[in-house]
């Protein structure tokens, strides 16, 4: 059996590791499986034959013989579900971890998506300065609640798991902002999953592409 | 065992099911499993007896015996896994239904919320109208890609499944809106969920509260 992501050819993240094939190169490291990665165009992606995997035309896809899932949180169940490694065996704290999962894409990530999309498409427009304050501030409601949470644990709710695997990744997003600077114990906390060899592969692997890349240039 | 969550006691939606509770009550409906529920007022879920529970302060939580569960996704999967009616049985159709309700939630469901925030909290702003284009056109690229994967199936992957569950929920968010007009496939899906027994019952339950709370005035 042969697993196949798909991943952007030339990441706009430059190589940080921001993009969303980075979670699941992480967790494939984490529970030992090999994987190839296809990588694709911008134009390629809007193809018939790429969104017939993927039906919003995003990166990545996640191939494994006749099996095609696509977005990164459905795919790193997947993962978790079928290897150990990502997710405790008792019913209710695996439960729980899935939930953390739930809560990183879907409470904790829309916010700083929206305050980066802002940066990226509206920096430029008259109103950004005067609706800055507000997306920063729903950003940071979520972080205080989640550095709360977290107190001085090393994570969410036990050991590491696919909901902390996540939750880093979409803490990194804000890691050009300042925003982290008010809570030490989420800034200690990135930095033990980005401490783990598993991480640091699925890490170079990424990077590895956009030098490439850079390089054909 | 008994399973209670929680809801809004008073919820904003003024009774057209569009907390997220009705998502929770929907799965339970549609699996056959009662349920008690537990009404908060605003107030209330800033409490740090409600914060112990959901350290986001939302609303809804499932408690079942020692289990505490928050985010409705993660609540349903939990229903779903427990229960059947929700998931397919074939592990590969089980992973593409999961798949769903991560695009539901996490792909679909943000430029939905970003432009209901926007018409509650910045209406009054001089760039609401400026602004208000872009964010239409992210909810219709959406919507597109969306309708262009439904064609003309009463469903997104085979049967009925908790992602179907969860994706019409999330665009009853536009139903005050006419986003969805350009998209007759889209607003037959939408018809046919709320035409299951299932969310008939979960409606008239949680449309009860609001009728109570109303009538309490």
């Amino acid at each position: 059996m042969t697993i196949t992501l798909t991943a952007f050819e030339r990441s706009p993240d430059r190589g940080r590791g921001l993009a969303r094939d980075m979670r699941v190169r992480w967790a494939l490291e984490e529970v030992g499986q090999p994987y190839d990665v296809r990588l694709l165009s911008f134009a390629a992606m809007k193809d018939p034959a790429h969104l017939a995997l993927h039906p919003f035309g995003q990166i990545p896809t996640y191939q494994e013989d006749d099996l095609v899932l696509f977005e990164s949180g459905a795919i790193i169940l997947h993962v978790a579900t079928r290897y150990p490694g990502l997710l405790p065996d008792e019913g209710n704290a695996r439960a729980r971890a899935i939930g953390w999962m739930f809560a990183a894409l879907n409470t904790v990530e829309p916010p700083i998506v929206e305050r980066g999309m802002a940066s990226i498409v509206e920096s430029d427009a008259p109103w950004y300065a005067a609706r800055l304050p507000m997306l920063d501030e729903r950003v940071r409601g979520r972080l205080s609640q989640l550095s709360a949470r977290l107190g001085d644990a090393d994570w969410l709710d036990g050991a590491f798991s696919a909901g902390d695997l996540l939750m880093v990744t979409v803490l990194r997003r804000l890691s050009a902002s300042t925003l982290l600077n008010d809570y030490p114990n989420l800034g200690a906390y990135i930095a033990r999953g980005e401490a783990r060899p598993a991480y640091q592969r699925a890490f170079a692997d990424q990077r590895a592409v956009f030098t490439r890349a850079a390089g054909a240039n």
